[in-house]
């Protein structure tokens, strides 16, 4: 995409995080971190930590499975603003290959924003590598009353 | 099933505790306890714990996903015995209700046991009430050797 | 449940089979039948045909889906009444054993009802045999507008 | 990727064609059309017909999971050879959107190819329109022998 016509976030980086810092704090406490915020996608890095560990020493699936929720998550947001109450609806993750004892990056994209639900993938990787280490999919269901688009993100 | 044909658990709910307790402490520590375990079957059971709350105070998306694997990891093993490599292949989850302020139980069972996949449903409903709060499926994946039936579960 | 409680389907079978061939010709013509409606569940079941065939032998994957959306499709409208433009969301479907060449037959029951998506389950099995030889979850999205309960369904 | 390191696929659109109408012939029947193949992704083609038809006038869910069924099946095979006997395992479907009355498009890629196991995924949309229809992730069992890569693809 040009640079010119592409559409700011609704909400930024730095406003998901404090966002999550006052709501969520828990998110902020299990070491995930937001590594960026486009409009329409949001990347998440976690560490490899001891209490995160599955027998052979991996990131466990749930983690995995909360990187692709949080993602998401921020994906969705980036595009209608602040939204806490904001909820899952569904979710489908599939894992690929065992990870690499190396940060771990979920990739998500919204690729069908409703009024009421968006919809999207999430592409979970080692840190530098390419192929694939889970992939999810799923969809937030957005409640009624919503902030103006970019209202609340700054 | 009549009481007498019913087939005794290959891993009983002490013989996994025992075996979370040492290959996967996080789970002990996260609160998430192991209700029964029966053939083919396993509760789960979570209070409700700050750490754990979104907005709105209730039990998040991710810790239900953790509850609902755990449930059928459980269900997995007490028909194989204690296979510490079974990893989960790929799960789906729909969220349901917003769950009360009570205990959360997720109750697993399997509905296929093949040689290389293990595939079961799992329910999640506040204690004490019929409607479900979330309903999950999934597969894990048995790598290829493992102990004899019961053979380990003591 | 206790018979006298049983609360009647809001679309009963005779109603759902000639809102199908009115609306849905393709359904009927396929060879799919409506076997059972109750309130909040449907049977449907088919027969192996040629058209059918997989190599092996038996009922396509596709067949299946199509089985399955159709019964949790029922499962719905016994407990909406007729509205046809409920349409699928979403749907999971895993294949855990190869059909019978026998009849086979989709269960739907719903295990969700709101106001704008109704979820389910859907458990396949050859004729007599009680192991599944497919199980899908799925949902159903309800638009606005819809017929007073049981208004359309006799 | 760079044209000089591009990958033969191990099926070619004529052979997988062919495969179709020597043992999927209600495949071939049923007017969807192999577009292209390449190595690890393949492109169904579906004209709307009055046997596909909802309310509404559009293609029918069942069909759209046939269409991406049929394009990750091409998909898996254009890196393995024509193996009839691969089979579905699980497959998750997203509708997005109501499809146009214009031809639909399935394009899957393989995003994991194991020994048993293929995953991928398949975007859905009609003719000339970016916005994805359907999204839908799934994996084919792969059964033990399979002929040599690129063996039997000509």
């Amino acid at each position: 995409m040009p640079d010119e016509v592409r559409t700011l976030p609704a909400l930024t980086k730095e406003g998901f995080e404090a966002m999550l810092a006052e709501s969520m704090p828990q998110v902020t406490k299990s070491g995930m971190r937001i590594d960026a915020m486009d409009h329409g996608s949001c990347r998440v890095r976690v560490s490899p930590d001891l209490h995160m560990a599955r027998p052979g020493g991996t990131l466990s699936g749930p983690t995995m499975f909360a990187m692709a929720d949080l993602a998401l998550y921020g994906a969705v947001l980036s595009m209608i603003g602040p939204v806490p109450l904001a909820v899952t609806s569904h979710m489908t993750i599939n894992f690929l290959r065992k990870p690499a004892l190396k940060d771990l990056i979920a990739e998500a994209r919204v690729l069908r924003l409703g009024k009421k639900l968006a919809y999207g993938e999430i592409l979970l990787h080692s840190d530098g590598e390419a192929d694939p280490v889970a992939h999810a999919t799923g969809a937030y269901a957005i409640p009624g009353h919503r902030p103006a688009p970019g209202g609340a993100g700054g």
